[in-house]
């Protein structure tokens, strides 16, 4: 049970959302901006940098909810999520993919963790600006989920099947959707 | 310099939401909703629980700006902001806001460290649920705001003029205007 009382029981972090609309409208149209909109970065390595983040603040909800809406998108599958989970270094992804997510997870320690040698490292792969700013600003959201969902100790379900129509619902109709908003 | 080339070389956060205008407009509207808008908790205790947070992840872009802001807003001036950065316990503020900021505290370091004992001892000081909620959201947000300016190694400036500017503004028009979006 969550720390405190959010309608009608609804699981992670909706619950939270429907205790605060207002709030929760923002927060939705952060996750669209920065993990449906346009991005030089393809929709699944965002939301594998989501979940990746979410793996590291050991925030199961996001994890395997960003985990699902990552592979229910082209290029990714339950197999290659959980390979990201264990160790990215040996997961089938870019070298650019690798460095960012270094990056990522140098965000999820703290902002000051990221040095110029990452970003420099980024850069030789071949990522602009644009990717290394999403990157970035991605981690740092998922820093903020993850601690809004366990913070407020938001009920986490167990049964995969939550996450698999989770996944498949955001794959398709992003975030700003009644679906998102209202359940 | 900042990591990434933002236009005009505008400092901190600015800078960097001028490079990404479409996730600007959602992270100043949820700033909006969590520091300006309707909720129990007093703009001026809103923006201390941000500077705090701030102070604890380092982030001295954030800290000053957002102590600035509280200190240009009632019931808060310079030396409560620099109270509570010292040492919260020995500040002149009440003792549920003493148990809120315990709360945030443990939100910075990850969601899972905040405890029903926590959660317990804020609402025998008289919280609420939505304000339990709105300190842990706040909290969890300036994760995220800290991350994302330090990730990027935006320009912290170190005049404190600068601060007293955007400490005035924020208190008077709040996040959504011209000025925080243009500037």
């Amino acid at each position: 049970m969550p720390y405190i009382q959010t309608p009608d029981n609804i699981p992670g972090i909706r619950g939270l959302m429907n205790f605060r609309p207002d709030a929760a409208l923002a927060l939705n149209a952060l996750a669209q901006a920065l993990l449906v909109e346009d991005s030089p970065l393809p929709r699944s390595e965002r939301e594998l940098i989501a979940s990746y983040v979410s793996s590291r603040n050991e925030c199961k909800f996001c994890m395997t909810s960003h985990g699902a809406i990552a592979a229910h998108l082209p290029g990714c599958d339950d197999d290659l999520v959980k390979a990201v989970w264990d160790d990215y270094q040996k997961a089938d992804i870019s070298d650019k993919m690798k460095s960012l997510l270094n990056i990522a997870g140098k965000v999820q320690q703290g902002g000051k963790f990221v040095t110029e040698t990452d970003i420099a490292a980024a850069r030789e792969q071949g990522a602009n600006d644009l990717e290394i700013h999403d990157t970035v600003l991605i981690a740092a959201a998922f820093c903020m989920f993850n601690r809004y969902v366990d913070g407020l100790g938001a009920t986490t379900p167990d049964d995969p099947a939550f996450y698999d129509i989770v996944g498949r619902q955001r794959a398709a109709e992003g975030y700003m959707t009644k679906s998102v908003l209202m359940t």
